[in-house]
């Protein structure tokens, strides 16, 4: 396809050879659509990118359903993560039209409801409807919190929603428009990164599973790959959601508490006599609990919502867990149906369940970590963690993508410093705005005792 | 695997050879449990056969529970259909125990819970339940049909019910145990019986679409391929559930009123704190509509019982229809977990819908037909009719394949006689014991007009 839209090719990559001592300007672990969207910002910055993933796309980002939703997204107690979500909303536009290809129309222009060529970008509004009367307090004071925050949610009658949303049910009991609430297709996001990335000889996908982190000089100098090998880099971004946990390697001390939040999703085909079954995205709360029908242009929709702490059966080794529950389904269904009764006219077409990677404050892991070395001020180098981004890894990607190049770039935005990975570690210092630029591998000091290739996994 | 079971080596097949001018014994069209049942039973027979489909087992047999089920599937003013459903279930342990691998222990013996190896066949009683007192009013007056009829169907308490079945829920209406309701699985079934004639040089699999019947002289000589290319055979069993009425060359006049009622089916996994989920088939009636829960030894249980008369969305062209209705799964999930509420702790593994040929009566299209040329009496040669078995094509295929041998021997039972495939068809003779053995080839008329090759569709 030609040169890529949006990479720069002013520092032209030099193939990898690891023979000759050569490394990767950075490697990045994890080949979900965070990981992609931070290897393409990278690519863009003109580095030489390694993706590292042996199943990439088959995790979170596999069943997530892509809405950009800042304002639905908010939680009580969870304003901190609000401010983080509204920049990355605010990056949105720019980072779908850079994935356009080269000779489509520019995205944003129009009716607003053309997709982003190749990434199912959508920016058609969010309507947020309640069952009973409870739900309809809960949203009424939800927006009470969204209003204070400065987020537009203005309030519909049921006959204006169902003028908008004809098939909506005549039972529900309120409706509110939030139109600042958005939509991608992560299946089609993830192809496009990817695409772009394969056509690109400055990066490079490497379908083999990440080991650990690879220290040298007390900093981290690249990965070892599961079986043997390894990718050397001059900065490592650890972002392979849950796995992030598992590494070997990872500094001494750092504790990344990260837990797996099964959701179950469901994929449905509109039958024609039915479409548009929605022009805009549906978040439903039935007696208290969330559901949305998030409808695609292709004449699907995706029906989500479920959060489970505890997987079905057994484990699966990765934590990931692909049990479908059938207790969620039915709910899933259930509740969708009270909002929008035509679902039951709808055809299953996929059930799939994920494990998304929580924290205990719902918000990332993402930064550098402090080096705990005896005197040995600032953060270890090589090393950047982005993890945890639990439901908002597809709206969270844009603005991780920008605050891993900051950090590359040597600078740090004070504003993140809260979402530092060391936060929940003892003994790891917080945020500190001083310590915030990495040390250059220069300045390492040969002595610092190197806890790989042990990988020992320190999350005590 | 050797010689294998069941399989007569007395009449030694010869290789086919088409430019030879040589013929196959028999051919079946259709590659079902049915299909898969007659060809092996005429191999048995000594008879050498080509078994032709281009998707083995992909059809009906693919989403069906494999309930063994006459007594449950009882329905006012299907007693003829009883005879049939009951003399199969008296073949069902034979027919089994004949595919077992021959150094298994014979079927049928010790806990009667066994499974004869490959078939998944168990002879496990079922347990009717209800849900509310209309159900149970349902049941009841159901079995008193069934005891007419002289089926054993014994009520139980709700208590002694909730003891064999302890995650029954307790608000059941009632129950009743049918001991003679058992089960196969209907994948294991196919598998075993497609390795059984793959390992014998008497059978071939011809993955191949039948485009229709080859006539000649008067009689059927075989099916002619989609595509090109023909399968000659001295006798000809249709056998292709729906696509038999799409066939060319039907006999002029002859109607076989096939129609499509599909039915989702759901496969869960129990996790391991929950086995067994139960150790008898439950058949429930929730507010009047029917649900079944078939539980498999592997842990799996079969979760069924919807019927949709029309397919979801723009029709398959074969007319089997894979869509999944996402009320019918929701439908059955909240009637399954209304009976056995442990249901919402199961792992949903796969959702399935499949059509399923319905007559006008219920009963399938089974014997041969009578020709129709001036002044010929008896049946046409060559050929024989074996579908429309509807929700009991498991159930039947013993008696089918029976039926169909004796028939290739010429001999007919009267009392099967009221299925044969022309009683819908205005024109051609009904059940005529004295026509019931059809003419060898060699009293055929040469001039006898061939409808072949021009494929016309005889469905008026």
């Amino acid at each position: 396809m030609g040169t890529p839209a949006g990479l720069t090719d002013a520092r032209a990559a030099a193939p990898y050879d690891a023979a000759a001592g050569q490394y990767y300007d950075v490697a990045v672990i994890g080949g979900g659509v965070v990981g992609h969207g931070i290897a393409w910002q990278v690519r863009r910055s003109g580095r030489t990118v390694a993706l590292i993933d042996d199943a990439p796309g088959t995790g979170a980002s596999w069943a997530a359903a892509g809405m950009l939703a800042p304002v639905s997204e908010l939680h009580y107690q969870e304003e901190d993560l609000l401010e983080l979500m509204l920049e990355s909303s605010r990056l949105w536009p720019d980072f779908a039209a850079q994935l356009q290809p080269v000779a489509a129309e520019p995205a944003g222009t129009g009716t607003g409801n053309e997709a982003a060529a190749g990434t199912g970008y959508l920016t058609a509004p969010t309507i947020a409807v309640g069952a009973d009367a409870a739900d309809r307090r809960a949203l009424a004071d939800l927006r009470t919190v969204q209003q204070a925050c400065g987020l537009v949610v203005e309030p519909l009658t049921v006959r204006a929603a169902r003028r908008r949303e004809p098939l909506l049910s005549p039972g529900i009991s309120c409706a509110f428009d939030i139109p600042a609430d958005h939509q991608v297709d992560p299946r089609l996001l993830l192809a496009r990164i990817a695409a772009l990335l394969a056509a690109d000889s400055g990066s490079h996908a490497v379908q083999r599973r990440a080991a650990g982190l690879l220290w040298q000089d007390g900093h981290v100098a690249g990965v070892s790959l599961a079986g043997g090998g390894e990718v050397r880099a001059r900065e490592t971004i650890v972002a392979n959601g849950l796995g992030a946990a598992e590494l070997g390697g990872l500094p001494p001390g750092l504790r990344l508490p990260l837990r797996p939040v099964h959701g179950d999703i469901l994929r449905l085909r509109v039958p024609a006599r039915l479409r548009p079954l929605l022009g805009s995205t549906v978040r439903g709360l039935v007696r208290g609990v969330p559901v949305y029908i998030v409808p695609r242009q292709d004449g699907t929709v995706v029906i989500g919502a479920t959060q489970r702490e505890v997987a079905l059966g057994e484990p699966a080794a990765s934590g990931a867990g692909g049990a479908v529950s059938a207790g969620g389904v039915y709910a899933l269904l259930r509740d969708a149906q009270q909002l929008l009764p035509a679902v039951a006219e709808l055809e299953l077409l996929e059930a799939t369940a994920r494990a998304r990677p929580a924290t205990p404050d719902n918000a990332p892991l993402l930064g550098r970590v402090a080096d705990q070395a005896a005197g040995r001020p600032g953060d270890i180098a090589g090393l950047i963690i982005a993890t945890g981004f639990f439901r908002h890894g597809i709206l969270l990607t844009p603005v991780a993508a920008q605050i891993c190049q900051q950090l590359l770039d040597g600078m740090a935005d004070p504003r993140w410093t809260r979402f530092r990975p060391g936060r929940f570690s003892a003994g790891v210092p917080a945020a500190d705005p001083h310590t915030a630029v990495a040390r250059t591998p220069g300045r390492m000091d040969p002595h610092y005792p190197s806890p790989y290739p042990e990988h020992s996994k320190e999350t005590p």
